[in-house]
C-alpha cells in the first residue's frame, strides 16, 4: 500500500492507498510521527510520498525513511507521468502538480482544467497530450474575507457559512462582503471555464479543494468534484517513481 | 462656487465646482487648514461638503463652517436626489453613495452599474426609477497581491505594475499571480455586467476608482470611465441641500 502525505498551509491530509483505491484519508492540523505510528500498524505501508508547500518536521522524512520501502519527497526534479512546459518548475506549487496529475489519471487525452479552491484558488490547464501549459493564482474565499476586514478601517470580517439571501447584491455589510466574495469567486471560475472552452470545446473540468463543494452548485458548467485529487495524483506521481 | 471633500482610507481629494464645472482637482495625503485657506483665496467658495470614510480632523470643520455659506457633512440621514432601499443606510459607505449620485447625474433614467476599483472593489445598482438597490464589496487588486503574500508561506508580493506577457496563464510563480488576479477582477466585472444585462438591457455601466484606468483596456463592454464621479456626486448633493 502507499502513503500520501499533502502538507499544506494550514493542515495536512494524509490517503493509504491500495492500488487505486483509498483505504484512509484523514487530515490533521499538526501532523506528528504517532500518526504515522499508528498506520503503519493499521495498514501494510510500503511506500509514501511527500508533497510540501509549506515547511514540516524533518524527522517525518526520517521516521519514513526508516519504515518503508521507498519515502519521494515531491520536488521539481520529480519525474512526472505528465510534461511540464512551466517556465521555472522549480516555482510550481508541487500540490498543483499533484491535482493536475491527479485529473489526467480520470480523463487521459482531453484537455484539463483544474480548479483548487483552498487559502488561494489556482487554476492549471493540460492540454490533450499531457502538456502542462500554465495556470493562474488568486486568493480564496476566506483569505478575501480576512483581507477586507484587515486591510481596510470599518469593514468587518465575514464568514462563507453566514446565512445568504437568494439575490446577486447584498443589501448591508455584511451580505455586501458575502456577496461580492462568493459571486466574485463564481464570476472568476465561469470566466476562466468560458475562456478556456473557447480553443478547448472538450474540456473536462475537475474542482477540488476545501471550498470546491461549497462552490459547486453555483457553476453552471458541468464539472467534476473530486475531494481527493491531489492524493490521487500523489499516488501517481509515486507508482510512477517505484 | 462649491468644494467637495472625499477623505478615504489613505487620501483626501478636494474638488472645486463652478455649477457642473471642475475648476479644480487635487489630492491630499494629509488634508490641512493650510490647504482651505488657498483654495478660498483662489476660489468664491460658497458652499462645501465632506464625505469621509476615515476619520479627520475636527478644525478643518469648524473653519469650513466659519467660511462658507453652508458646510454639510454627508451622513446616513444626509437627503439625496435618489431614493436608498439598503437595509442599514448607516453602514452603507458614504462614498458608494456619492458616486451612484454622480452616476445618476449622467444618467438620469437608466439601470446603472457603479464600480468602483480602489483598495476595495465595490458594485452598486441602481434602478433606471432612481433607486439604490444594493451592492457588494470585493478586495481590490492591491488586496489581492498583498493577501496572497501576507496569508502564505511562499507566495511573493506581485504588483499590478509588473510586466506581463499577453497570455491568460501565468507561466512561473510571479506571472500566476498577477494573470491570477488580473483575470479574476476583469471576470469578476464582466460576470456582474452580464447578470445585470439580462433583466436591465440598457444598463449603463460607470467605471472609476484609481485601478479604473487599468482595467478599462480589459473590459468588452462599453463602459463609461469617470475619475471624479465622487466628487461629482458630493456636488449633486449638496446642491440638492441647499
Amino acid at each position: 500500500m502507499n502513503l500520501t502525505i499533502d502538507i499544506g498551509n494550514s493542515r495536512s491530509k494524509l490517503c493509504v492507498f491500495d492500488g487505486d483505491e483509498i483505504v484512509f484519508s484523514e487530515s490533521y492540523n499538526t501532523l506528528k510521527i504517532e500518526v504515522l505510528v499508528s498506520l503503519t500498524k493499521q495498514f501494510p505501508i510500503e511506500n509514501a510520498i511527500i508533497c510540501a508547500v509549506a515547511s514540516y518536521n524533518e524527522e517525518l522524512l526520517q521516521w519514513l525513511d526508516g519504515h518503508t520501502n521507498r519515502t519521494i519527497v515531491l520536488n521539481a526534479e520529480t519525474p512526472l507521468p505528465i510534461k511540464n512546459e512551466y517556465a521555472t518548475p522549480e516555482t510550481l506549487g508541487l500540490d498543483r502538480i499533484a491535482a493536475v496529475v491527479g485529473a489526467y489519471k480520470q480523463k487521459p487525452g482531453c484537455p484539463l482544467l483544474v480548479i483548487d479552491a483552498g487559502s488561494a484558488i489556482t487554476y492549471d490547464f493540460l492540454s490533450a497530450d499531457g502538456v502542462y501549459k500554465g495556470g493562474n493564482i488568486a486568493p480564496g474565499a476566506v483569505m478575501r474575507f480576512r483581507a477586507l476586514n484587515a486591510y481596510t478601517d470599518k469593514l468587518p470580517l465575514v464568514s462563507l457559512n453566514e446565512k445568504r439571501r437568494n439575490s446577486l447584491l447584498g443589501a448591508d455589510t455584511r451580505s455586501a462582503i458575502l456577496d461580492g466574495v462568493i459571486y466574485g469567486i463564481i464570476f472568476e471560475i465561469e470566466g476562466y471555464i468560458a475562456s478556456l472552452k473557447e480553443k478547448n470545446h472538450d474540456l473536462q473540468i475537475f474542482f477540488t479543494g476545501g471550498d470546491a463543494f461549497f462552490f459547486e452548485n453555483y457553476i453552471k458548467n458541468s464539472i467534476f468534484v473530486v475531494s481527493n485529487l491531489n492524493a490521487i495524483g500523489l499516488n501517481q506521481i509515486l507508482t510512477y517513481n517505484l
